[in-house]
């Protein structure tokens, strides 16, 4: 299949191989702007689980989950520029948004203020139709939203990077974390293994902070500096007031206090994990010494692109398990015990 | 009096006519590097009031309250160079602190990692005496922690900067206000006012943001360009996700969630005036959009000289009322309930 100018018959509708055929034979006739990608990979995150479950009240049926996917342009749309077919390309969370305004301006898509249009349980903002995730064979997305995927990147290593890995660059790069900064990752997941990763690459001390002494090591082994036990009240006497940022990647509700103690002056303790309410704490542990208490998702475009290009010059790969799409629930249960170092993806090829 | 070397008797044994001489005759002999001030107003503080009954279970007694000092040098240290008998001064809420960790390094010395020694209910750092505040006839204070009071600047006028003033402009500063920026000041007391002329002065979009339309009115005198009436649902929808920055001088425990619904992307929500438990609040509220809440106190000694010098430019003082002494318990009711436009100040002559 080749570029072609008006809509074609759906792209979808050529790849009977597929087994979500009847969803991708929904998708839309190639516009002008697309790009068609054959999906190699896809990671397996938290929010795919909550999605699927209806945790959020959000779900709507049919629906594909998936938003860490990479894999190889299929083809483009007549008014395509930046890639063709064979280029490895890859998708995180957003596939479109309004275009227009300030936060799209600047390159802060996730932030539009007309709402961006999700990987996935979305709606095309052009014809209506529901967007369909990466626990897929194929995905058509507009370019602007397609990230070029660096030819050095192991390509089920880097799938985790689209939201995993951009949740945790994100507010590391937009507080300013480099040579320096001390900077202490709660929690040791698919997140915070990525947080220990990045912060490190960005130059400053790493330190793990997590209640099990097996996992400090761990995390030592992929690059943080220190180890800070939380269960240990002695240990986090002597290190009060002695971290920049704190990236806490914890998945569930829980009280920052103890960690609020952490913090130096100027600091920010940084929520990434916990969607859910924040239990009370004291605002002395803020005004005294202009704290802050903040949190962060995805980053947008721009950024996601220059993520991916640090993994490319530094390395950077997530730490996963591939796994067959036949396995996916049983990795879904193992996700929900933490029992995986640190993240799933699923191979398509086995879909 | 004049300038001596080595310490001489205590001088505040000459000032027999005050009123508080038991005390004043207690302070220390005058240091190489000390400044010995009458004090002409005193602001009170709602910290003064709170110290005063214990609330915070930290009061020494007996015990001498008053952070908001202005007054005129009367004799100085040996070693004492930018100040003269005569020279027009002030005093904040710190008295000292190590001088030499980072965050005095950094003139945040608010911020001393040994705690600063306040200006009441602490200890000197040489001879362990306590340090009693500005409810007084003098004060004796080292060099580096006196501010100078520009000649412009109505000294009744200017003694709730000293508190008031910089824990406003502190945050406002800190968070890099300035033209383009559109701030919310959540109340409108001895605080909420000064950060709407300080909001204003700094050349940011200002609206106050309170319970009460009478109190919107006043705040418009004040400079605020808008108002936006707390309790009123459809005001607060509409103004979901326009500001960039709130400061929050509420100086109650409350629930800051409608207040996180108004703050645009990376916007920063500031509590000043609560020192309590912060209700609990959902963390997606930080999340879409990587936002904040934070805290401040007051700012360090460079920038409150900075502050004080923006004033003089700008023609900035405190609203307040002038009372006598013997007034001080019926300020104190009426501060408590919110009975003064907008901070009262004594009138030291009156001791």
């Amino acid at each position: 299949m080749t570029a072609t100018s008006t809509p074609t018959p759906a792209w979808g509708a050529t790849a009977p191989e597929s087994g979500l055929a009847p969803l991708a034979i929904e998708r839309r006739a190639l516009r002008d702007e697309d790009v068609a990608i054959d999906i190699a990979f896809c990671g397996v995150c938290h929010s795919d689980l909550h999605a699927a479950r209806n945790d959020w009240g959000r779900t709507k049926y049919p629906f594909v989950p998936g938003h860490e996917i990479v894999g190889t342009v299929r083809a483009v749309g007549a008014g395509v520029t930046r890639f063709a077919p064979g280029n490895r390309v890859a998708i995180g969370t957003i596939v479109d948004s309004c275009r227009k305004c300030d936060a799209c301006a600047d390159d802060e898509e996730q932030y539009c203020r007309e709402g961006v249009t999700g990987t996935y349980n979305s709606t095309d903002r052009i014809d209506g139709s529901p967007t369909y995730g990466g626990y897929s064979k194929a995905i058509v997305v507009a370019e602007p939203y397609v990230l070029k995927l660096p030819d050095c990147l192991d390509m089920a290593r880097a799938a985790p990077l689209l939201c995993a890995g951009i949740t945790m660059y994100s507010p590391l790069k937009n507080w300013n974390v480099g040579p320096g900064s001390k900077v202490g990752v709660i929690g040791l997941g698919g997140l915070g293994h990525m947080g220990v990763k990045f912060a490190k690459a960005l130059g400053a001390e790493v330190t793990m902070i997590t209640t099990s002494p097996e996992k400090g090591a761990d995390a030592q082994k992929l690059g943080a500096d220190h180890v800070l036990v939380s269960t240990d009240k002695a240990a986090m006497r002597a290190a009060s007031r002695s971290f920049d940022f704190l990236l806490d990647t914890i998945p569930v509700a829980h009280d920052v206090t103890r960690y609020l103690f952490l913090l130096d002056r100027k600091g920010t303790l940084c929520i990434v994990g916990a969607i859910d309410m924040l239990p009370s704490f004291h605002s002395g542990l803020l005004l005294g010494g202009q704290k802050a208490v903040a949190g962060s998702g995805v980053g947008g475009i721009a950024q996601t692109q220059e993520m991916l290009d640090l993994c490319a010059e530094k390395g950077i790969h997530a730490e996963c398990d591939v796994i067959p799409i036949a396995e996916i629930n049983a990795a879904f249960e193992r996700m929900e015990k933490a029992d995986v170092k640190y993240r799933f993806v699923i191979d398509m090829a086995t879909l």
